[in-house]
């Protein structure tokens, strides 16, 4: 299959604005991408005009739990700790069945829809996730225990790393979890450590999401979680640290030194009321910062663009500095970034030759777009999810003008809302 | 002319979910609101079948300046002073002939397909504004200078109250233009406050949005912004503040004793490095906050639904406080809140009888929404202003189905790229 996109004002995310140019997809890699006219007499199985549209590459969501799509708006106006333990823990116990399934495809639709084409996800039964993932045509990396809570005796992340990983799918990333160094003790963080290092991945993780999580990491281990990871070895593996919100200055010494990927998800950490990130410090660190939506339960929406513009503008504001965060940064966070920390073997998350053909084109035809004074200003603060007209992701066409190709969303939607009525209650 | 909207879950913004009901309007009047089936045999113009939408108010935009939508994402990364000074007043000098009025038809297909029915603007040719205004059916309250800048000796508010004002445009409220006692001298201010007094009219003007602002005052007058004001007179009339970033505990009492509306503008205050409004502390207080976009030049949309979820989420962050800002709060401060700043002489703001029939639907049938746990965070975690499927400002259908019915947007957007293009160079 070779698709040409024509006409198109493509943001590389790699450093380049080609005014005018076309891309070529050869089965899953972008095989060319130049300005001016494409050349002709090359036989194509598709050539789709972006006149109008904006072409840059699939957002990747650095941290979620897809699933949670079952509990959206669900819990309101709590803290994280009440809104965990009273709400969603409650819920999560009576998920049965396909449920996981059904809330990471329903997670999966409203994703396509937004423009994110890869995500690191963090939730229950990986197994119906990672069927969700390739019934979706999505790419995710997805983590789960090294050790079964329930006492077995056996390894979740072993299991699913010999079915789904060793390069099996090449569109799903095994990676070890660790909910956080304040559920965790001393002895799991090594064993999660020595589990990673053994299958040769990485790991996910939850730091310092909020103050209280700070002052209880003192108090269990004598030193800040960061500190304690780093002790335990979870450092020595590749890691998604998500949240990062209360990280000391020696904090950031420890995850730029460590070359830990920050997931940073500003709308989660103000609407938990944990705060916002020091991202501009992290960043001026040298540290690889990326985005993330958090599950919508805390969002509560999947949309990354929305992300973009807080990420942008929260930053600005709390340091009270228009100039930090330009609209290249953070378009980067939200696609080469990313692509970095989910850890695939193979080039993700900018439009260049060799890279995996993970493509969206954002309908500019619209009120808000216009006039286009600037396209990178106009795709961090302007653009929408809703905007999104057509996604490309491993070179298959998942959604063109906004009608989905490879699944049925009347059905998916129908499904969640029973099993919500079941869960919520 | 009379409309049955049925099969409603209404969102009132005055303390109601109505989770079945319907709605009547008579000319530009509700004439009902009830749950259940509407009566029969009652002739009705038009029936609209409002299953799988949520009902409320049409949005209140309480400060703007909608003209800049010309400038839409013109000089990003810059801080209030160099973006006016380097970047938007050399584009403003350039503008003429019928550009404002242009620019606001623009911004009128923005706000109409977003969901906002009154604004209130601040910018040049008052005359222009209105005309736009009265064109695309919306409502707005459109400020003027007392006296004009130029030494010509006349006064622009009085010339445009004249034509405007005193009831012959009800969907137009004239105000006295105050850009903010940082540009202005004392005698200014004083001039102002005589003529909105005279007028029997309010005043629209900007107050200690930066740190700088804040200042400078105090280096002017020895006193801050927010007392000079009160001691020239300002606030013995109706007034419209826009932002208070930097506001004291003394000028929030000032604020409140004087019925100050607060116009809260969340993502320019970011965005722009000015900070973000102690709008809590502001409400604990008992002043009347609503919501504005500001300008598009400094947003760089007019879509309310991100400034409802950021003003939400932004209070909860950086007080750190979960349970701040309830939705049914945030809703309000987008419809109640700002109609009553607006200050026109009837009932606006809310679906209830006798109020005018600013209505808009949002159509839930989506991913995003999907399940619906909670309509109320549904509207302001989840929805964009391309949620908004209908509205009716002033008893009339300005949008359905997403189409406009009054305004050609095609050609309003086409004769927006020439003027971008001769006064952005």
């Amino acid at each position: 299959m070779k698709i040409l996109i024509k006409n198109a004002l493509i943001i590389t995310c790699d450093g380049r604005i080609i005014k005018n140019g076309y891309i070529v997809i050869t089965e899953d890699i972008i095989t060319e991408v130049s300005d001016g006219e494409p050349p002709k007499d090359v036989p194509y199985d598709r050539i789709m005009d972006a006149g109008r549209m904006m072409v840059m590459p699939g957002l990747v969501n650095s941290h979620t739990h897809t699933s949670m799509t079952l509990f959206r708006n669900y819990g309101g106006g709590l803290g994280l700790e009440d809104w965990l333990h009273k709400k969603i823990f409650p819920a999560e116990k009576k998920l049965r069945d396909m449920d996981i399934y059904h809330g990471t495809m329903l997670a999966a639709v409203e994703m396509i829809k937004s423009g994110t084409t890869a995500f690191a996800d963090m939730y229950l039964d990986a197994d119906q996730m990672a069927t969700a993932v390739i019934d979706s045509g999505l790419r995710a990396n997805i983590c789960q225990l090294p050790i079964d809570p329930l006492g077995t005796g056996s390894s979740p992340v072993r299991g699913f790393y010999a079915k789904w990983g060793g390069g099996r799918y090449p569109r799903i990333k095994p990676y070890v979890l660790v909910h956080s160094a304040y559920l965790y003790g001393e002895d799991q963080l090594m064993l999660s450590a020595e589990t990673a290092k053994e299958l040769g991945i990485g790991i996910h993780t939850h730091l310092l999401e909020t103050r209280s999580e700070y002052l209880e990491g003192i108090k269990k281990y004598g030193i800040d979680n960061a500190m304690e990871m780093e002790k335990c070895g979870i450092f020595d593996v590749p890691v998604i640290a998500a949240h990062c919100v209360h990280v000391t200055d020696e904090d950031i010494s420890i995850l730029k030194r460590n070359n830990v990927n920050v997931a940073h998800n500003p709308t989660s950490n103000l609407k938990l009321g944990s705060g916002v990130a020091p991202v501009h410090q992290m960043m001026e660190a040298g540290i690889n910062v990326c985005l993330g939506t958090d599950g919508t339960a805390s969002n509560n929406t999947l949309d990354m663009f929305e992300e973009i513009k807080l990420a942008a503008m929260l930053q600005k504001g709390i340091n009270r500095d228009a100039r930090l965060m330009t609209s290249e940064q953070v378009l980067q966070m939200a696609t080469l970034n990313g692509a970095k920390a989910l850890g695939f073997d193979y080039d993700l998350g900018a439009i260049r030759k060799g890279a995996k053909a993970d493509i969206i084109m954002i309908d500019i035809d619209k009120p808000h777009f216009t006039p286009l004074n600037d396209p990178m200003e106009a795709l961090v603060y302007c653009a929408h999810g809703s905007d999104v007209d057509t996604v490309i992701a491993d070179g298959k066409i998942l959604m063109e003008k906004r009608q989905l190709l490879s699944l049925d969303e009347e059905k998916i939607l129908q499904e969640i809302d029973s099993i919500a009525k079941r869960v919520i209650s």
